[in-house]
């Protein structure tokens, strides 16, 4: 059983045009995953809706806290990439699940968009990865503690 | 030959995930008539990149002016559709051209939007309605000065 | 009121990858239209699920009788491509309704379809034609009886 | 360097108006990779352009010696469904490499598809998998010799 939550961030942005706004919405995970064949297997739970840079350390507080309560060991962190390297480096220490942080440049409600990619190859990390902390982007797998979003190139990278 | 005008709105709104924003961008009419098979027989001039909240009447009078000068008999104006019908009034009173504002509540660029489809209802409009200012939005045709955005409905109606 | 008969064609086809086949399957109109804003305001009748290669005398001889029977006088007819000129001689003699036969290249549950634009289109001209029998397709209007498909060009033309 | 070879199957699926017909069409993936941000660190050739129904032993061949051929340690082959459980099993024996077959029920160039998830899962899994051959659909990895298709329920499933 793969455990998802979400904080928000890019992936389940809305445009609400009463107000010119492109807002975080109820997540579109599970339209995503059975457009994929996925009906089952997993739980979903929204811990917030939240921009990653407008997360403080109460908020990674509360991500920290679900985690360590979760009974599944494969948990699968939707979350914002401006400040997915900090949450990252926060659950660190967390040694007995495999724990995968996905994000994307683009929502998933755009037609063009790298967030459905994103959650296919964060899919089957978070299933193949040893017990850890990991950031799924562009592609690769990065540990946490040892990763940052390169803001100019708009794509995640080993430091 | 139509004359597309394009002063920014919902239509051609693109995330930029650089600053988490939602911004008007180059506009995708040439793709969208491209993939709909259309090619030629239009001329698209970009007059401003604006929402309509925001345009105020120096903006207006460019958009009248643009169409004054316009050689071509039908005209169609893309536009924000907060104040679209505010736009629709100053133009009321050209008499010889045949033009139609349109809209989308939307973005193109989004997986599910109205924007092809009043391209396409617009586009019909602008061919087979004699001379005078029309909006062409929900699948309905209104003329200029008795029509409004009806904001809790989130459609155009006949006032 | 629009009454909107579907008689098969490109627009509606959907893949099975049981048979590895694309077929026509039930019809997107009312989801594409509720996407475009417009919940009501019209009928859909299924009259046949045919390729119009497929089709013969007593196929025309069923949509003949339908817009006959119709009590609305804005009809629109979506129809396979290869033989939508045929169908439209049939009906031309048909004087005291507007009716439009509408199709597509490229099925509308494609990412990249003509079909959205084109039932756009055929919305308007449907309201804004005098009574007759027309053709929409590649973002004009053509009248029964002076229109063919040209095969190379893959797009409708005056005859 | 991940190496992907493509043998046709629903994936690269065009739809053709000309012959009302759904072949297979040149690969979609390098828009599909770059869309998700990946833009290099992989090489791609075309084998064959086939639906997996109409492989034969020949075609198998043609697929492992290019298998064993290729320089790379990271191979990902995109093929049709119905008999990718055959042609795995074909490749079982290649101890040295990691084989990853993949494949949709619904072309890429659907609007609702089960491609981009599947890919995006694919991509991580070769890069994740010790060498071997694994067949990876709706969200699980299949040890090649061990699984095969459920046609009635359209999903992979492990013997």
């Amino acid at each position: 059983m793969i455990q998802i939550f979400t904080t928000g961030g890019t992936i389940d942005k809305v445009y609400f045009d009463a107000n010119s706004e492109f807002e975080v919405g109820h997540s579109v995970l599970p339209e995503l995953l059975s457009e994929s064949n996925i009906h089952e297997g997993y739980r979903l739970q929204e811990l917030m809706r939240k921009d990653s840079l407008e997360m403080d350390d109460k908020d990674r507080e509360i991500i920290l806290n679900a985690v360590r309560a979760c009974e599944y060991q494969q948990i699968l962190i939707t979350h914002g990439t401006d400040t997915m390297a900090n949450t990252a480096a926060v659950l660190a220490d967390l040694k007995e699940k495999t724990i995968v942080l996905v994000g994307a440049m683009q929502p998933a409600r755009m037609r063009r968009t790298d967030t459905t990619f994103n959650i296919g190859f964060a899919w089957a990390s978070v299933q193949l990865l040893p017990p850890g902390v990991y950031i799924a982007m562009n592609g690769e797998v990065f540990a946490a503690g040892a990763v940052r979003k390169n803001l100019k190139a708009q794509r995640f990278e080993r430091t």
